[in-house]
């Protein structure tokens, strides 16, 4: 993934195979702390990478900077988001985002009330899943 | 002020004249609740505009996107702002904010853990305290 020029934020580390599925860059913005209790950080998903299943105890807030992704609630039909789209994502809203098949994607990732905790992990977005999602 | 055709965010609406010298736009992102307890907008500053001088009871963050901005704490030097900066204030920290004297400044402004409160505005940044904020 060639570092974009225009981009806001350097590209940062690859993000954990663990918890992600594809190609997918974090640069850590603002790290936890029990002050401010918001955990922020840049991502950006290659195109078809995604993240796994997961929810936040305290909620969380994405903004769409770059690029075309997905951003899909369990049960619910996915959501395409673009340049400027802002997500608030309610605690404990099992979901899951990434990129769209066709194009990278990037955003801004706000985990506030971090005093509640950041994040859990659930299963993977498997591809049947992933490719079911937008027709 | 043209509206940037490369923004992020459409341009909003006028900030509050009791608050803010010059003119700046706000576009709210995230409204008040008190579940995510997270308010975040953006702001666009004119060359010369700031907001007075004020305090987050719960801190904020503030991320540059786009100009050159100028951010000071009470009785500590100004520092400059470009695009990608991130700046992490702490609660109850006096200080301000703005664009630079030759240069408009975009930020997103996230206020975390507004339970505590969202901001206390407090005297203006006069023209002497700006100009001489920066050599």
């Amino acid at each position: 993934m060639a570092e974009d020029k225009n981009a806001l934020f350097p590209i940062g580390e690859k993000a954990p195979a663990d918890y992600f599925v594809g190609k997918v860059m974090v640069k850590n913005l603002v790290p936890a702390d029990d002050i401010l209790n918001t955990v922020i950080g840049n991502v950006v998903f290659e195109a078809g990478a995604r993240n796994n299943w997961h929810r936040h105890p305290g909620g969380q807030i994405l903004i769409a900077t770059a690029g075309t992704g997905y951003y899909q609630e369990k049960g619910k039909p996915v959501h395409l988001l673009h340049k400027g789209d802002v997500v608030s994502i309610l605690p404990d809203i099992v979901h899951w985002h990434g990129a769209s098949r066709d194009s990278a994607f990037t955003h801004i990732a706000i985990n506030p009330n971090t005093q509640k905790g950041v994040v859990e992990w659930l299963e993977r977005v498997t591809d049947e899943e992933y490719l079911g999602a937008y027709p």
